[in-house]
């Protein structure tokens, strides 16, 4: 953790302030190590404070006892006691993240403010050290994976007519207890129509013979996530079927191909969707192909045809072409990729 | 749900706008009766426009198939695409909220805006709305507390020396699940010193002889929340703690003598404080009496020493005094209250 305030300090003037007031839960959690609840940071060149209020002093001295954060209580105004610990900082410019905090706790930041103290609107600072994953980072998240297939192949034996969608998240409810974990988010279980929305939500439908099953689930372990999507088929699988699920593996495998330190992100997009659309699928495929996942289910980087971002080595990112048939069936794949300097490493799937 | 939205119609003028951009989803869920993900609402003094993207609308064609409500497809942003819909409706000014959009939201907003548009930062419009409860919001949330009563008596029979929070936890999790609801919150089950964490996390503690349990778990029924507190203790009670249990219910009674529509809530929270002052225990009551319940665990009004609301009829309030002793124990109760014009149902405790 100390390193990644140092790491985050040695980014200030590059990022032209003198300190960075860190809202985003996640970002302090990676910053500090501890999963904040109504607690900020506040990191200036030389010293980290966290502020919060009378409910959580006692739990936070605990948590920071040997880490040189300073612990601030705020009675009235949080944003008060950030601006007055920059001023005693000598703070001249002051960064916030702006996707985290709402215009309301902006204003009210800059009502605090006094004359020679100035506030840098920033977006994905501390995101962007997050991107590359440290050898512990990934093997978290590896440790997540593969309690995630676990969990794929421990379902499967329940996925059979006449259960329905609630019954199996249940069932992997049971899973996540028992392993000791919770969810990286609300899974995603679609039988039968319900796979042609991307987003599905759980219902109480039945399963039925000669229809697909898409089971989106994640795993959290120590805080870092994983997010894999499987098909499942009831009885024997239609060729037409087969055909699209086929297709959208190799749309996998065509992104895995280029995937390698150095491409854009824009450009692994391409070879899958270039892949479907090739193979007259690609109007149905109306989503990006992936995300980096981390602290978070998506996190930078993005994958998709819009990005700018440039593939680093050790980024995790997913890969999740998906075809709707609105009214029919969804057929989506998804596995994570681990960036590596000249190649990737398909870590859920030891098939690739 | 055409009823609140001609209700919010009627508040356009009086708040100076022409229409308002919805972004929280419990508002759009209020106002439409959808709960919304990643969907968004322009309510004009004529139309209402709901905006989402390509994932969702399939899902919401259906779901809003009886209502007048405009669907509108957004691709690049959905920004412009507010501001298009309300150039087009001829809207001057529109008010956002400013509690429910990020600084760098405001900012794309902003950047989208033809010159004779104008911008205008509300907060808690809609929420002003939803304090007063319609009888079938009411029946909600008495269902939402009857389910939780019940989850008291059942859990009560596994809270015995030797199971750790967490298991209490998982009977908890089974519960819900054989009564079909969600919880509201993620809940606090505190054994001992942990209790004395006014927001405690569930550990793997083993609960021990001779101390006491704090429960603080909500049910959410049709949307609707409950929130309630009980204390269990292991054995027979010190005459000590049972003392301070009695005051806390002393401190609630207080505060019911004074609930009924016209009353500030800051004297509810007054005559509770009061009351704890009086028995030398203010000193260890930290936070504010309560809050409001509905579709959020925590909305308007607030009950505390600093709020500036006024008790309404139908209101729905929780009134839960809680003292604590770092290293010992804390102790706390809370009821839920509906408001009445000349005084006030204790609906979570027939007792009162």
């Amino acid at each position: 953790m100390r390193n990644r305030l140092a790491q985050l300090r040695f980014f200030l003037p590059k990022l032209k302030v003198d300190a960075l007031f860190v809202s985003d839960p996640v970002n302090i959690r990676y910053l500090t190590g501890h999963a904040a609840e109504d607690g900020w940071l506040l990191v200036t060149a030389l010293k980290a404070f966290y502020i919060t209020d009378f409910r959580y002093i006692a739990i936070v001295k605990q948590v920071f006892k040997n880490q040189a954060i300073d612990i601030v209580q705020f009675d009235r105004s949080l944003f008060e006691s950030v601006i007055q610990a920059a001023i005693e900082e000598k703070v001249g410019i002051l960064g916030f993240e702006e996707n985290n905090l709402t215009y309301y706790q902006f204003s009210r930041l800059k009502s605090c403010v006094k004359k020679r103290l100035k506030l840098r609107a920033l977006s994905g600072t501390v995101e962007a050290l997050r991107v590359v994953k440290s050898p512990q980072e990934v093997s978290s998240i590896r440790e997540a994976i593969r309690i995630n297939l676990k969990g794929f192949e421990w379902i499967a034996r329940f996925i059979r007519p006449g259960v329905t969608e609630k019954d199996i998240y249940y069932q992997l409810q049971n899973f996540i207890r028992v392993e000791g974990v919770d969810f990286s988010f609300p899974p995603i279980i679609a039988s039968g129509p319900n796979s042609a929305y991307p987003h599905a939500r759980i219902t109480e439908r039945k399963l039925c013979l000669a229809e697909p099953v898409l089971l989106d689930f994640g795993v959290e372990k120590n805080g870092y996530k994983s997010d894999l999507t499987r098909m499942f088929f009831l009885g024997k699988m239609p060729r037409s079927f087969e055909k699209r699920l086929s297709l959208i593996r190799n749309a996998q495998e065509e992104a895995y191909k280029v995937i390698r330190l150095g491409v854009p992100s824009q450009a692994v997009d391409a070879a899958a969707r270039g892949f479907l659309e090739r193979n007259g699928l690609a109007q149905y495929f109306g989503h990006s192909l992936g995300h980096g996942v981390g602290l978070q289910t998506h996190e930078m980087p993005r994958v998709s045809s819009k990005s700018g971002e440039i593939l680093l080595e050790n980024m995790i990112i997913t890969i999740e072409p998906g075809v709707y048939f609105p009214g029919r069936y969804g057929v989506r794949l998804e596995e994570m990729v681990l960036v590596g300097s000249n190649g990737c490493e398909v870590i859920s799937n030891p098939d690739f």
